[in-house]
């Protein structure tokens, strides 16, 4: 909703957020009415990008983790706000690209957008009221997020290379499921999606830098190509003898 | 406005608050658009009490602290919401009667009323964008105080599986790494320790459940195995025309 988009877009100002990311928006983008609800705080709206997907959305970061409330059959790490927040300040310390991915206020977050993430926060409501407003949702995380850059040590050296981007994982996951339906892997094949699902959660949670993810890649494909050099070499031996197919 | 009130008494609810009371609401009391705007928490508003002044609304209260972004002549402690949460939530534990006290999200509060109050609570928002709206500010101080009441990190829905011991790791390991040795994947030969460790740490980071584990070995296996499908095939091709190797 337009609605929720302006009151998150002045909650973000307040807490020193600007960089808004809208994935395929109910009303369409722009919407007058977001810019009214914003009470002033025009510049993330006015710099917000819109994508057709989350993994489009989240391509260029490296840890983003999922505001949920809901219990997911995924196997994630679930965080406090407080948790959650201190981790990415940290990392973005580091010097890397940190999100928080929200869902819209009645339908929530789709769990494979979820498994794209390498946790999960969620927010201590009480359970016999759990319908918590999604501004108020950025709110909390919000505060947390610019409570612990503000309380921050002076950043530490980097020690680790950073966790690879988005789209660096989704090319992982993609060409790992590519060669696992040429295997036949998923069956039976309505149980695919929450087989992708299980795979990219169970892998993604390692947070794999660039060149971890070079390697997996290597790997995928030495499995893979080992399969076609076989058949190469079976091939030229049946080309050599004259064989016909 | 009654809208705001009816955003606060959904953030209560969110929270695990109940005891709503009204000082002098500009629309008067009861009003439509609260019940609607709260989103079916309807047991702050019902149960609400309005009041003619601040002094009467907190005349039974042992302790109140005073929300505001402003600087003030007064004397009084300054506190972060989280360490407002925390006193007051201390206070309440010993029996005390508490509660913290919000201006209009226009007006703010009235000196007179902030010096009838203990302490003052400001949330850490950008000085660049103080427009703070009402319900967020009751968002994030409900928050804390639920926060400090729990003294726990709130319940995960289900906990995770537990990461799979050494034994479980270091199969799956050896499995991956056969299948690379029979790929060729491990060149030159003196990098192989080397390009193990990577891969090793680079899995391990994921710290895998017991399922995981075995999903991943069906990974591998269905990698390979296709391999050995297309072997077994172009060999049994190979002796159904006489071939000899």
């Amino acid at each position: 909703m337009a609605e929720n988009i302006g009151a998150v877009a002045r909650v973000m100002a307040n807490f020193g957020l600007a960089d808004l990311r809208l994935v395929n928006p109910r009303d369409g983008w722009p919407q007058e009415r977001a810019w009214a609800l914003a009470s002033g705080a025009e510049w993330p709206l006015n710099a917000a990008r819109v994508h057709d997907t989350v993994a489009d959305a989240i391509a260029d970061l490296n840890l983003v983790f999922a505001t949920t409330a809901r219990p997911r059959e995924l196997q994630l790490p679930v965080l406090t706000p407080r948790a959650g927040a201190t981790e990415l300040s940290q990392a973005a310390a580091r010097g890397d690209r940190v999100g928080l991915l929200f869902g819209g206020e009645r339908a929530g977050l789709e769990t494979a957008d979820i498994a794209l993430c390498q946790a999960v926060v969620t927010i201590p409501i009480d359970p016999r009221f759990r319908s918590l407003n999604l501004a108020q949702a950025v709110a909390i995380n919000a505060y947390e997020w610019r409570t612990t850059v503000l309380d921050a040590p002076p950043p530490i050296f980097r020690e680790l290379s950073p966790p690879a981007d988005g789209a660096a994982m989704l090319g992982l996951f993609e060409h790992f499921e590519r060669e696992l339906d040429a295997a036949g892997f998923f069956h039976p094949p309505d149980k695919r999606p929450s087989m992708v699902q299980n795979l990219r959660s169970a892998l993604g949670k390692a947070r794999m830098s660039e060149q971890e993810v070079r390697t997996f890649r290597g790997v995928v494909t030495a499995l893979s190509k080992g399969r076609g050099r076989v058949l190469a070499k079976l091939a030229k031996q049946k080309a050599e003898r004259g064989d016909v197919e």
